[in-house]
């Protein structure tokens, strides 16, 4: 008989709500990001949801906000759960946010059922998620997961300040932080609750999702150069236009987008930028993303060979600079069938599914087994002011996160 | 006999040197845009050159500097000559600078040659020539020929400033200025020296370029409207992406260049810029150029076609703002031959060549008689820091102007 649990709607909306007010006054939508002001004074807010609802809880070197329910055997592997609460400029209100205040609500909801687990339940809030300044996103959970290295933090901004330094002077500790990583072994499981970010569980009338696999990322700095002469006296064959030289790789992109993968050139600058000079300079900032590493492979060598065909055509120099992949990362078979029965515990369906977006349980996979669990995206819209989730969806999908981690307390994934 | 005249390059050069000392400190090449702090400055450096060589120096309420030079029967329609001093963002020495230090060299030759002229020389500065944040060139030369009007004042830069405030704030007054036009008829002849800014005079090793046509220019401003996804979770087929329906707009300005004109996309920007989120907007400052008003309105329909189409294909919204048209502008015949001659009589032989870039002169077309005379670019390069003329070639250019000046002064044109 699974337990009868209740989550609260307007409680959930609450939290979510009070969060919203932290963000930067200029920018528009709900804005918070990585080392803001608004980001560091979220630190101390979320902080403290975590004491009133019973945890013990603190900001770690990298500025993750940890909160501990103790368990009863605190000896045995813990259980995390969590997301985060950055956001993207003019980003929405619930991405990431509804699993952190969904976490915060598994344990109001235990405790009010007069349940407690064997194993301490870690809920975190993993700091700076979205892409930022740095060209780093993740940074949170990848110092938890071990991942975060001296190279991350010598990264520089568009201004010139390294990681290191702004995260020291958000009050991180960034020496410490390389040195966060969780043993593998001591997390029996993670479990991220998330909204979707597209459109399906809307268009199909379901509840919640259940996530088999996480795409993996490429991403990659274009930029061309040419020669900025003047746009009414040189001829188009003595050009060296750098936008020209741009535009193919943006229609190139765009038609890459198959059943397998897709990709954005989400940016795009150039210089001078004048009406009557010829673009010396262009710089493109492009993502791949696909739940197939051959996929990957493949439109990553097909946009160098478009770059270099468009750029060559024109005299213009191409220098295409990649970060790091992130990998794709497959879900762990127990957890998420643990999620599966949660949901149907709750009278749902789950739809198995795959995410298009990046996420903290992708870095916390290197260490533990992880799970996914989705509720629906009005729209599918997000990243975007109209960003929104029904409250009684998030109810529905913290009921099953709570029978979920229940299960895993004293199921077979636990060590 | 033509009258032996000697320019000194070292005394030009001085002269460009110096004034090229006053330029906005953060910006690159040499920056000294209209109604900066470095051209408010540049308003009294050039009067005191000009009342250093004789002339009697004031600047105007379009700011801008006017020298006067008078000639021996000031009751006949005067001779004017110049062009302009203010330059694009990242700019050379020599764009419009060129005209300005050479019809003041003018007046020092002829005082030395012991020359004086019958009618008034009028030695103009015109304020703000280039594109500005405004989005309207040839201010000064605009004012002076009466062709600033309210409308014109009414324009804001970005920041929602009114060009009439910023022209009051800079020490002009808007007002006097939509009053200061010249009368059809009491300007004899307008003769302005340029740099080519192009690459044929030195390709084919020629000194000097007399102008018969300034090519007209159509601006628009395109603003396409999306919707801003995330670019992970969104399928390509769903998404309304601003920059992917701006691609192919770029694309196409490229190829409609042949021989009769050509265009430029010098600007673009996105919103939000982010890397992992759809273009919710894009916008283009495009520029098209021909001698031929029918080749300009054909571009024109073709680019409105391929817009619609693009936007269309994604559900974006499309949004063409074109300025008024600068029309083609046919130099008058009777002072394009007294140029041509005076070239000849400097032992040169003058190549007869459109301008592909628009000049003061075609404003000032609407009440005088034009001509334009052209010394080399080096590489053909402007709008650039490596934008560079021989000193020796403005040297040629100078003298020509003054025989130029010396022939009209008693020529068929004069009234």
């Amino acid at each position: 008989m699974p337990v009868p649990l209740q989550a609260s709607p307007a409680r959930l909306w609450t939290d979510i709500d009070a969060l919203s007010a932290l963000r930067e006054p200029v920018a528009p939508g709900w804005t918070r990001p990585f080392l803001s002001p608004s980001f560091v004074r979220s630190r101390g807010w979320v902080a403290e949801r975590m004491r009133a609802a019973g945890l013990e809880a603190s900001v770690d070197a990298a500025l993750n906000v940890i909160g501990v329910w103790p368990g009863m055997s605190p000896r045995r592997p813990a259980l995390m759960t969590g997301s985060h609460t950055d956001t993207v400029e003019g980003g929405g209100r619930f991405d990431g946010v509804a699993g952190v205040v969904a976490a915060i609500e598994v344990v109001r909801l235990l405790q009010e059922a007069g349940l407690a687990l064997e194993r301490d339940l870690v809920v975190v809030d993993f700091a700076g998620e979205e892409p930022n300044a740095f060209g780093l996103s993740c940074v949170g959970s990848r110092a938890l997961s071990g991942q975060l290295e001296e190279r991350h933090l010598a990264l520089r901004d568009p201004e010139g300040t390294r990681l290191d330094d702004a995260l020291a002077a958000a009050g991180g500790d960034p020496a410490a932080a390389t040195r966060l990583g969780w043993q593998p072994g001591s997390i029996a499981a993670f479990v991220e609750l998330h909204i979707e970010q597209g459109p399906i569980l809307e268009a199909e009338g379901l509840d919640l999702g259940v996530v088999d696999s996480i795409v993996g990322i490429d991403r990659c700095a274009v930029e061309l150069r040419g020669r900025p002469d003047h746009a009414g006296t040189t001829p188009t064959r003595l050009r060296r236009d750098a936008l020209c030289a741009a535009a193919p790789l943006i229609t190139w992109v765009e038609s890459a987008a198959d059943a397998h993968g897709l990709g954005t050139v989400g940016a795009i600058t150039v210089e001078p930028g004048s009406l009557n000079v010829v673009p010396a300079a262009a710089r493109l900032g492009i993502e791949l993303r696909s739940a197939e590493e051959g996929w990957l492979d493949r439109t990553r060598a097909g946009l160098e060979a478009c770059a270099r065909e468009a750029a060559e055509r024109r005299g213009v120099d191409a220098v295409l600079s990649w970060q790091e992949r992130e990998p794709p990362v497959h879900c762990d078979d127990d957890v998420r069938e643990a999620i599966a029965q949660a949901v149907r515990d709750g009278g749902l369906t789950p739809r198995r599914m795959a995410s298009g977006a990046g996420h903290d349980a992708a870095m916390i996979a290197a260490v533990a087994p992880i799970g996914m669990l989705f509720v629906p995206s009005a729209e599918g819209r997000s990243h975007a002011p109209q960003e929104w989730t029904d409250p009684e969806h998030l109810a529905r999908g913290t009921e099953a996160l709570a029978r979920t981690l229940l299960a895993l307390d004293g199921g077979s994934t636990a060590a």
